[in-house]
């Protein structure tokens, strides 16, 4: 039987959530040489900083590495849904005097590529994780050909044997607790998301390649706990928010810190698919689930600029703030530090 | 330290779920004799049923045993909620031949109460639990009065620092997992509501009195896994519901042993507030959570004539299939049998 740590080729079964905004590669390369498999999120990166982070990686690290992309189709733009978006937000961008009509439309996130591949295979990653399903076969054997295991996120039982059945390694079981992006791709009823405590044990029985969890797990006790049912191995992400190599925001510090991380929620709005953070003020007022928030990923370039001018006066109320609902294991240590703690976890499930 | 075993006066820091309409008096027994806790759920039972339940525990068991009640206050009936909620009814009562004026208006479930306090008083079970926050300090006195120990759920930190403050001997952590009614009673937005992993250890944290986990705990591993994340003890239910001591249904057993059982969600169509069951055709066409059902607990009466002409038709159209998201703990064997086999989760953990 193949450990988790076997095939990825780390000394730990833990990777290191990758977080699109929160982190690029001195995370990754922090965890990496914890022993994890640290992660970079390249959803939001253009060619240019791709190619310079994964550089900065091998320059920065010989174990290996994860990256990770969402493989979303790109929605054709509507230019109805986009009026309805900005007229929700109108009294926003009055309130800030913002000018609508300055604003760009645009993705904001693009979905894997073969252009990507073509970059990727310059630097063979070892492992490659995505998002929302997976990529085209063809995609995909471009992929495994310079030998990378492959990652995706199931949110269900019928998303994880369709995962294992085109041919990912390992299956990532995403809590609903989990913060950031809910990886759903199969359904979009929200109704279907499981706790990670439901979720994981119903992924060991169905799968035959390892499970890996993910949501709700913040120290050693939850991986522990998470391998005492059945876990090949664990996926933590909101633990290492607040270490120095995370380029979270002092805002979402800030909140990560105080009593609102208690109340996280799904939200749309700021992609226009559902991803958990803390509630702030827009998603109390428009949502946080909101009809008018247009589909992923068009969603953000409308409320980018209120973004951007709320955290100028240094206010988190259109910012997404990104969190599980367990921000009880985020301290301000390390990297290195925070994956040494979380891997006794590991040696108490033993 | 005071152990959960302590505490309850049992071997096992295990106690079954209060399930209300699923089991009376036989599976407390059975449970209680095991070497758990068996629970009587009372929210559904008149005075004389109650005391011929207790009378029965009595008779069945010497070991401790626990009775449950829901702590609600009443609403006012409201003639317009009434109208609203058979108006939305109406195209099934059309479909079923149900005269929707013979339907009689009732309450359904009734909070605890003083004369129920004076009834119980007779029998002084050894454990009460509250469900939907706790009674008044008056009444909680007279419990407390025969000696029993007082347990309550709790959603969130805040409800489990408030269940601590007011007196609560443990509290209970209700995962967002768990089947049937969410017990949450501080706030009604449920995006507050935690899966276990970010529940159970957040209010071991906070909290002075031992925490019994509850939701999605399906098996041994489950078991071990709670306690990893620092549990006193468990509260089980679904697992319990294929057992020969429940009185769940045959419509309610097929689709727990099915694949529909996959797909919960939370609906307040069969009492008025949210509860946890398997999808049927009424959550799937008015919900699950419909704007049309009045408050807890008026909505069973107007449902309920559809549910009896449903399943003498063998149809679980409009029943309430309580279910936590994690049903593959659910085994036709007995009560005991479940019993002993979650306990050895608690080997696993020391």
């Amino acid at each position: 039987m193949t450990t988790l740590q076997q095939l990825l080729g780390t000394e730990l079964p833990l990777i290191q959530a990758p977080m699109a905004g929160i982190q690029v590669s001195a995370m990754a390369i922090a965890v990496s040489n914890a022993g994890g498999l640290g992660s970079l999120p390249c959803a939001m990166l253009g060619p240019e900083a791709l190619r310079s982070e994964l550089a900065a990686i091998r320059a920065g690290t010989d174990k290996p590495f994860n990256v990770n992309f969402f493989c979303h189709t790109p929605p054709v733009p509507s230019p109805e849904h986009e009026a309805t978006w900005r007229a929700a937000l109108a009294p926003y961008y009055a309130e800030y005097g913002i000018d609508a009509a300055s604003i760009p439309t645009g993705p904001g996130r693009n979905p894997f590529s073969a252009e990507v591949a073509d970059l990727l295979a310059e630097f063979k990653p070892p492992v490659v994780s995505f998002h929302f399903g997976l990529p085209s076969a063809e995609l995909l054997a471009r992929v495994r050909g310079w030998g990378a295991k492959v990652l995706a996120s199931a949110t269900t039982v019928e998303e994880a044997l369709w995962l294992e059945a085109h041919g990912a390694d390992a299956v990532i079981a995403q809590g609903l607790e989990a913060g950031g992006h809910r990886g759903h791709f199969l359904s979009h009823d929200l109704t279907r998301q499981l706790g990670t405590f439901a979720l994981l044990p119903q992924l060991v029985r169905a799968l035959k390649v390892p499970v890996i969890a993910a949501g709700g797990i913040a120290d050693a006790n939850g991986v522990a706990a998470a391998m005492a049912l059945g876990a090949a191995g664990v996926q933590v992400g909101t633990a290492y928010m607040l270490t120095p190599e995370a380029t979270t925001s002092a805002i979402h510090r800030v909140a990560l810190k105080s009593e609102a991380a208690r109340h996280t929620a799904l939200t749309n709005l700021f992609t226009g698919r559902p991803a958990r953070g803390i509630v702030n003020r827009v998603m109390r007022e428009l949502g946080p689930i909101g009809a008018a928030a247009p589909e992923f990923p068009l969603a953000t370039s409308g409320i980018a600029p209120l973004r951007a001018k709320a955290e100028a006066q240094g206010s988190g109320d259109f910012s997404p703030l990104w969190s599980g609902q367990n921000a009880t294991g985020c301290r301000e240590v390390p990297a290195a530090e925070v994956t040494r703690a979380l891997a006794r976890g590991f040696q108490a499930s033993r």
